[in-house]
């Protein structure tokens, strides 16, 4: 794989440092990787501004800014994803600089990336290798290259410690996951929430392993948007998992705690600072939250897988049928 | 009310036409409104980009670009939403310019607003007066101020239209709005789909008019990622309503509808193109499905609770126990 850091700076070399903007567009998952990314720059950056895009939406309404200041990182897992692929040949065309990511090297994405990054997959240990802790290096990294990030070597000193610290918040948490899937195997919707760089993974616990992969019902909330509407399904029989983070927005997160523990039942909480990801400096530690989150509720989408006897890559329609 | 354009040209002026972003900040069915003012400046805008925060997480992880070049949005029907309030106080201080809406004259908002609107309420068929189309008409405005917008005089047009579109809309779809409450009376879980400037508002009527208002459980989806993941839960019992819309992403839209309607059979659409929103042109037409699906939705809501016999504005939580 190329160094990670090496093409954040050639890529800010490429046009003197004249990038405006970076766009992340993809479907799905992989778009749900990005989100952390996209998180980074619109709030750490005051020379660049981002946008997080699934990729039809970029394609058909492609924003007027795109251009030769313009970075577009794409990510299909299989590489071939139709909108995907277009949507970084319209990058391309329009003079952007294109970053493809992607587990496949035959992939349709690579011929239309200037940068490519084929990643790993399968050794859930090894998180710094997959397509979100890429992407957001490389974006902390083009940050730093551009304009200076004060915490970049606090930063890079995090990802070093995160393979080590998602591995043992893995085995804490599987006897919990086992008991959760235990407890609510009849459960048909669910209310997953978080907040800050972790409400990606909320939508995407969502859409991919609740709905995608178990064919259950769900609703991610932001934990600021939750006193706004949705706490009014709040009672003893809606379940409700709650991705605490660490960092600015865990506050929002501990509020929604609070109120759940009054009037709910059904209350999971998936506990950042619980896990060991204070380990990592207080001044990234949210960036991180993410990337603990993603192998963690993967533990839990397993014993659902479990205890529903329905395998997490059983499908009806994805790749079964035409659409 | 001050005058909207006046208001656009002077935001512009006040610092030399050195706006670089615009935030919009708000909670709930505040921030909802303001969706297609994000979607449009992300869309159109060669010169300024945006920003679309729940008030408490731009509260507590403010973006270090926030300054002088900055303008905020921020909107509170009753004006006092604490985060809100102090968002639009934490903008102040860090120089931007503050913009607030309201319906309250008595507002804390007031304060800290360096432009305010009290927007009428109510009177649904004057649609142009809602926040949503205020600060549609602002934002269209300073972008049009800043950079020039080709289709300004177009877009303005249209807002001359909406209000007979809208009512004639209302109308249309009154009885067909009673036949869905008639036949989803026993539902308790809704799919509710949009893409492009009219996303916002499928979120909006998931957590506002479903979950607030009605205790139903609900998840927005956007049709661009509907099949990359949320499809796996189309059945013949899941109820989807499909608010389609004019413009660049109808296509991902109808792509939807067409698997739907092999797979599903709760299929409710709100066509914008069949309730006469085309007698918008189409360079600018798109920005309007959130004005006439808001309008058109809360029929269906209203609906809904009739059959429901609950009331729209019964509230457990909300303003009745502390949190």
């Amino acid at each position: 794989m190329q160094d990670i850091t090496d093409v954040a700076k050639r890529l800010v070399q490429h046009n003197k440092g004249k990038i405006t903007e970076v766009y992340f567009v993809a479907c799905g998952g992989s778009l749900v990787d990005m989100y952390v990314s996209d998180y980074f720059i619109r709030s750490e950056s005051t020379t660049i501004t981002s946008g997080w895009y699934t990729a039809n939406e970029f394609v058909h309404a492609t924003p007027k800014r795109l251009g030769k200041n313009s970075v577009v990182i794409a990510c299909s897992h299989g590489g071939n994803t139709p909108e995907t692929v277009e949507a970084a040949r319209i990058a391309k065309a329009a003079g952007a600089q294109t970053v493809g990511l992607t587990y496949n090297d035959k992939a349709d994405l690579l011929a239309v990336s200037d940068y490519s990054f084929l990643y790993e997959w399968g050794d859930e240990t090894r998180v710094h290798n997959n397509p979100m802790a890429i992407m957001l290096e490389l974006t902390v990294g083009m940050v730093n290259e551009l304009e200076g990030y004060d915490h970049y070597n606090t930063f890079m000193e995090g990802m070093k410690l995160i393979d080590t610290i998602v591995a043992s918040a893995e085995k804490q948490v599987e006897p919990r996951a086992k008991a959760f899937a235990d407890a609510y195997k009849d459960e048909e919707m669910f209310y997953v929430m978080a907040s800050g760089a972790s409400y990606g993974h909320a939508y995407g616990f969502s859409i991919c392993s609740l709905m995608e992969m178990q064919w259950l019902d769900a609703t991610a909330v932001h934990t600021g948007e939750f006193f706004h509407g949705p706490l009014e399904i709040t009672d003893e029989n809606t379940p409700f998992i709650l991705a605490m983070g660490l960092g600015r927005t865990r506050e929002l997160d501990e509020r929604v705690l609070k109120f759940l523990k009054r009037y709910a039942k059904k209350i999971e909480v998936v506990d950042a600072k619980e896990l060991g990801l204070d380990m990592i400096d207080d001044s990234v530690s949210e960036y991180f939250n993410p990337v603990l989150f993603y192998s963690v509720l993967s533990k839990y989408r397993y014993a659902l897988s479990k205890v529903h006897n329905h395998d997490l890559d059983v499908r009806r329609y994805m790749g079964k049928v035409e659409y």
